[in-house]
């Protein structure tokens, strides 16, 4: 293919892809295939010859789109959103063409460059305290990781290194191993799976801590683990706080948590994932005040603030951490040009229209919890703060697994549960750009009437 | 910005991609800015109120462009390649338009399924041994890594994780960190940094192998290691074999390695993050010969095979290694539907049009080998086996630094130095995929002309 089969070619992809999102609500939101699905359906090797243009894209609609699931229709309320949006898809069409890896400032300045910038825009976005920013001077700041789970690995990495150094420089003789032996990490019982995971990775203890009836953790707590822990010969490091869990966006008490950690010389990363998209928002920005106790933090723009995936906002207080470990803040060496779709989306949008959104979700999970709350048969599970409702049946879990079930196999919406407090609960979560009051309320209706139809074939 | 105005965006936008990639080569190759340029371009802040498209779009060329180090320029010859294509182009358009998150089989079937099957489509063109496949048992496999740092990373994570187990299921006292402590992994001096961060991350010692002649890691070399190690109460457990290696495209000799480390179990990771798309060609695929003894394998597709960034493949021989560590084979828990451009990719350009294009850049790099050796005043430091020309001033470290430097400043083209058993070596790799004879003939009468003015300048 040449420049100029690209440019028809390229056309014709974009009106399929404004085609697919303006009719997305017509398309089935979960798939109907079974594992193994598509196998079957295309060769077992690549061609020898090459195919046409025309050969490949007839495929979509026969291969990929009945293996869909569609994130980004108004029905879509599982997990929690992904980032999607026009000036963003605008901005990766320009990132693929320039194709650069940003390994080094050299391989191509301009993506070093702006991703620093977009990262402060980020940061005074948020009202991160001044030493979250590069700044003119250019060190410390922001960088984008892939994922959140990169981010919290990093941290742990970072804090893992730190510790060992200062152990080092009183105890010269105690080995590295010895000290790791001795490490010990915390996150809440609500903490992502990725934080166990990047315990796991970098070989040290992690300990879940228990949390408030708000799913919190709170300062007494850490306090008296510390105490134990210490007692026992441990060395605590690291703290990963969690603002917004994924089961319920819960957020740990970090102006309780931060000055013990402070105190402690334990490392506080915060991740915010999903949250922190939403404290842009003046009415929302209290909920990460104590950022300022933090050593590093994290969200992703890719959940929340239209930046399609992957594009995971990282900042260090630049004073406290001096991340020690690595030249790059990072995993993987190679990048692309990510700030690009940054970018286009803040300029297009500008802060008002980001705000905007956000409270249009929220609003939306608020006026969804509202019917919720007038139905007598069920009960919210948990504070509705952001853009996620928790709720069940007021009922045994095995009746709300059912409730799921019925509306997962209805195709209609899609959901995923969760566990609070040994309660099986259903999760709502506002996700598609294009989600509107009518589609919640035709979401509810639907939930209200398979509930009837459950209830009404129980025993009385 | 709505459908109907992404519509007339996305247009504009493709012809900008396709004027930008007719056009790449009237670009100035490496771009004249100096650190910080770019954020006095642009205000401090995002903006409060949204921008119009014209607006951000104009910024491209005022912002961007003059900080961009242009890898697709055909006078580009630095690094390695990174790949580049319409069709991938294309594929990723689909790919952020249907945004899913597939971090799970039901996060979105289609993304799943279709990476199983296209890692075999690889797997297969390469010849691989059957058990490095999925097939239809879907157990085993290959999936897609963002790099090959992360691919390294994962490997050495899962080697430490069986060797734990193994040490344990004898003497079930010995705890998990005691083994870490006397763990040792293995790679070549002239592997890539990220094998040393893998073992950094992971809290192992990484000891690198002296390599021949050729720079390459012989078997003798490693039996020796061995045994001190053992001697010395040390647990060898895992070996990083490059194929390929970033200084000089040199191979380790895995027909010697792979048998050693299986027969002492130790776990044989291969990176070919370069070399690999080679191994598609007959002619190429000898140097993959002992990849049976491999428990894992992995290069990168977004190097040298047509398929943009980010597309690093990682097989497992199914039978040896079962991953012991991690449910998910990957660092993050979220990707992209990044197997779409494989398939666009392998089948637009078939098999044939694949291995041309390998073809092609290996002809370049021996057409450019054969203009160094024509000219007494210089060198070729290590053979050229694929796209890679190793070439030096017969002459002093110093007059080969300046003559880079001469190059880098001039701007025509773009090369990076490597060390080579101590000397400064010049790196001519072919990158572009417009790159042609041409171009190589111009690099050569440049590069021939700035040393003929050094030389004048030299006391005789």
């Amino acid at each position: 293919m040449d420049a100029a089969e690209f440019r028809r070619r390229g056309k014709e992809m974009v009106d399929y892809v404004a085609d697919y999102l303006e009719n997305i609500e017509k398309r089935q939101v979960y798939p109907d295939v079974e594992p193994g699905y598509l196998r079957s359906l295309i060769p077992e090797e690549a061609p020898e010859e090459a195919e046409s243009y025309e050969d490949v894209v007839k495929d979509i609609e026969r291969v990929i789109m009945p293996g869909v699931t569609h994130w980004h229709s108004p029905y879509f309320y599982a997990y929690f959103p992904t980032a999607h949006s026009f000036p963003a898809m605008l901005a990766d069409m320009l990132c693929g063409a320039i194709g650069c890896i940003g390994f080094s400032w050299a391989a191509s300045p301009a993506c070093t460059e702006l991703e620093t910038v977009m990262l402060d825009w980020l940061g005074k976005m948020l009202k991160l305290p001044e030493d979250f920013l590069a700044g003119t001077e250019g060190r410390g700041g922001g960088v984008i990781q892939g994922t959140a789970s990169e981010a919290t690995l990093i941290a742990l990495l970072a804090a893992r290194s730190k510790i060992v150094k200062l152990i080092q420089a009183d105890h010269p003789d105690r080995s590295e191993t010895d000290i790791i032996s001795k490490l010990v990490a915390y996150s809440s019982d609500q903490a992502h799976s990725s934080v166990e995971r990047a315990g796991l990775i970098g070989g040290v203890r992690m300990k879940k801590m228990p949390t408030d009836s708000k799913f919190s953790v709170r300062g007494a707590a850490l306090q008296k683990v510390l105490e134990e822990d210490r007692a026992a010969g441990l060395i605590p490091f690291f703290f990963c706080a969690t603002l917004g869990t994924t089961p319920s966006c819960a957020f740990d008490c970090i102006t309780e948590l931060g000055p013990i950690c402070n105190a402690e010389k334990i490392w506080m990363h915060i991740d915010a994932a999903y949250a922190g998209s939403a404290f842009i928002c003046p009415e929302f920005r209290p909920l990460l005040n104590g950022v300022e106790f933090a050593d590093s933090f994290n969200f992703n723009p890719h959940k929340w603030l239209l930046v399609n995936f992957d594009c995971s906002a990282m900042c260090q207080q630049r004073k406290r951490s001096q991340l020690p470990f690595m030249s790059h803040w990072q995993i993987p060496l190679g990048r692309r040009f990510r700030s690009l779709k940054m970018w286009f989306v803040f300029r297009m949008y500008g802060l008002k229209g980001l705000q905007a959104y956000i409270r249009k979700h929220v609003g939306l999970a608020k006026e969804f919890e509202t019917l919720v709350r007038a139905d007598q048969r069920f009960e919210i599970s948990a504070d509705v703060v952001l853009g996620l409702v928790c709720f069940r049946f007021k009922g045994s879990n095995e009746l709300n697994e059912t409730l799921l079930k019925r509306i997962n196999r209805a195709r209609k919406i899609h959901l995923v549960p969760c566990q609070l407090a040994g309660k099986f609960v259903l999760r709502f979560a506002v996700c598609a750009r294009t989600t509107e009051s009518r589609h919640v309320q035709e979401a509810w209706s639907h939930i209200s009437h398979l509930a009837s139809e459950l209830l009404q074939e129980l025993p009385h």
